[in-house]
């Protein structure tokens, strides 16, 4: 894909192909096409970034309840979408053991019931066995400093994402 | 459904029961969920809507983008969400002769093509001969004015949604 091709689409097309940089945020997307056209992924991926710093607090807590548990409940009933399964397959957070899944779903809703959001971490940029230590240190910080963390991995997720559509190097965007 | 039930819900109960009050865009059930507790169904509705108000313009069309054609793609795949599905049967837009299908068809595109987003109405509060007639005024619209008219035509899509849920009559709300 070239950002030619990006900005000749019109906006059903759009929303087909980047409706999941932020997940289950389709809205974000419809919105961000309002900016066409675009010099580059970085001016795209800006686009995404302004409008989630740019919602009020309860937007951004929005953004981050649209997403699913690490190995949670949607990864067993296999209703993840295609980029959250690649994602926690990728962490090895497909393969855990009984007693690792019991360990991850006790620290998620203690997370869940602290912040009133789920854990949200760049899986890719992660695997089994550090997932569980920074959820149990994330678990620790303050709810403000929490939420702006949580909004940095939903960034890097989608900062991943693009990279996938356009065959970038993440490493560089 | 009563209040008390929903005030006690967790975001994930909450998203999926309200998820789709605004067409595909859970984001914002996720986000109201923060301005819990309600204290009726008229507060509950009133911070959808203020969050929809909220938003910058990009926001808003990316709303509008969310939404469907009437009769149009997704109602052919079968693709639509169940509310929708629903409305628009009600309409009777899934008996439309091939004419009727081929004028909506290209009043659609004349719309998407002038305003960048599609024509939103409230289906339920229509019908198969009103579709065509009021797309084609609303065609003829500024776009300030016709983005300001299709926010409120999401407005009473989802009150009839909300009504839906609590067995409300929808007059009163």
């Amino acid at each position: 894909m070239d950002m030619e091709k990006v900005n000749s689409m019109d906006f059903g097309e759009f929303v087909d192909v980047f409706g999941n940089i932020i997940e289950r945020c389709p809205l974000i997307a419809a919105a961000v096409w309002s900016q066409r056209p675009f010099s580059d992924v970085e001016d795209l991926e800006k686009h995404f970034f302004a409008f989630i710093d740019a919602l009020p607090q309860s937007g951004q807590e929005g953004i981050l309840r649209c997403h699913p548990d690490l190995a949670g409940r949607e990864l067993q009933q296999s209703t993840l979408t295609a980029e959250s399964q690649r994602e926690q397959a990728g962490a090895g957070l497909t393969s855990l053991s009984a007693a690792e899944q019991l360990q991850l779903a006790e620290l998620n809703a203690l997370y869940r019931a602290r912040f009133g959001f789920p854990f949200v971490l760049a899986a890719r940029l992660s695997n089994r066995a550090a997932v569980p230590r920074e959820l149990a240190r994330r678990l620790r910080c303050p709810p403000a400093e929490e939420l702006r963390t949580a909004l940095g991995e939903v960034k890097k997720i989608g900062r991943l994402r693009l990279a996938d559509l356009f065959g970038a190097d993440p490493a560089r965007l």
